[in-house]
């Protein structure tokens, strides 16, 4: 794949990353901004939370660009990462028909005609490959940074390893896993 | 003191918080918004970071409600915390004469014409009880606390003690004492 410089005007990529409550989304949101910023970028992220995002949808947006950003608020979506269909229902709205959706292909059925779609069995890989299904989100950012080329993957690994103690190797790996599942499927792009 | 019943319309209360990368900002908007999501508001939060972050000003901003908020950015600023001069300059252009700033009144020299100010020595403080500066964040976490009321401080400690596992006892106290310290000195305000 080429990336995605298509699809960022101004050199500015704006991700849209949304899930269930407890599935890690807004971590993955902050080691997606400390990994830019290491790169020399500059990073606006937005996490909503409600009394609902406690099992229910939650999301947190990025803008992620070369140079200043002056917007507090996405005005469009390049990327969207999906690991729920509430969650997919509730803040696709925004999405065009060059937005790309990357998605949890045994938890979300997106609308192929509205988006672009790429579907990974996310969590399906981390309960099969570390017998936990926490470890999708991680899984999923290696598949990001695989689709986006936003930044190199060392450096995601990097902030991984700096934030993340407990099961640091089994993220580790986690991440690789889904860097190397993007990379190897590209036909998956609809 | 009253509480900000007065300062917040619509059940809204806009808070900043802003320092110096490496004073712990972001993490106690991180707190803050968790604190106020069990209480059973909503929360947005934006943070902003780049490559002068590190060691530079950096910022978040929450708004913290009763209903459901539909805007990504602050209207208005109720509230704002800030431990840094340079962070001061940079984010205090869109106070008015009814914002709250709460400063360090070591690091920061605020503009008194403009807004309302109350300053606490949260660095000297962390130096002198703590024998670390990096306890200042959590002792202003305290303050902010004890005069906005928007959370039982009783929530923000099971916050802090679910999330810091490092110096958790140290952390609890310094919580505690900037709590103590705000609710002793509300001759402070200007």
């Amino acid at each position: 794949m080429e990336g995605l410089n298509h699809a960022h005007h101004n050199d500015e990529l704006n991700i849209r990353i949304a899930g269930r409550g407890g599935q890690g989304i807004i971590k993955l949101g902050l080691f997606l901004a400390e990994a830019s910023v290491l790169e020399g970028k500059n990073v606006v992220q937005t996490q909503s939370y409600g009394p609902e995002a406690r099992g229910g949808a939650c999301r947190t947006d990025l803008i992620i660009s070369n140079g200043e950003i002056d917007y507090p608020g996405l005005r469009r979506i390049d990327v969207f990462l999906v690991l729920d269909q509430e969650a997919y229902l509730k803040y696709s709205p925004i999405l065009d028909e060059k937005s790309i959706v990357i998605y949890d292909s045994d938890l979300v059925k997106p609308d192929r005609a509205k988006h672009i779609a790429i579907g990974f069995p996310f969590t399906k890989k981390a309960i099969e490959d570390f017998g936990n299904p926490i470890f999708a989100n991680i899984i999923a950012f290696g598949a990001l940074v695989a689709i986006t080329k936003i930044i190199k993957p060392e450096t995601a690994l990097y902030v991984l390893k700096k934030r993340l103690k407990k099961f640091q190797e089994e993220n580790l790996n986690a991440f690789v896993e889904g860097y190397e599942l993007a990379l190897i499927t590209p036909k998956a792009v609809a």
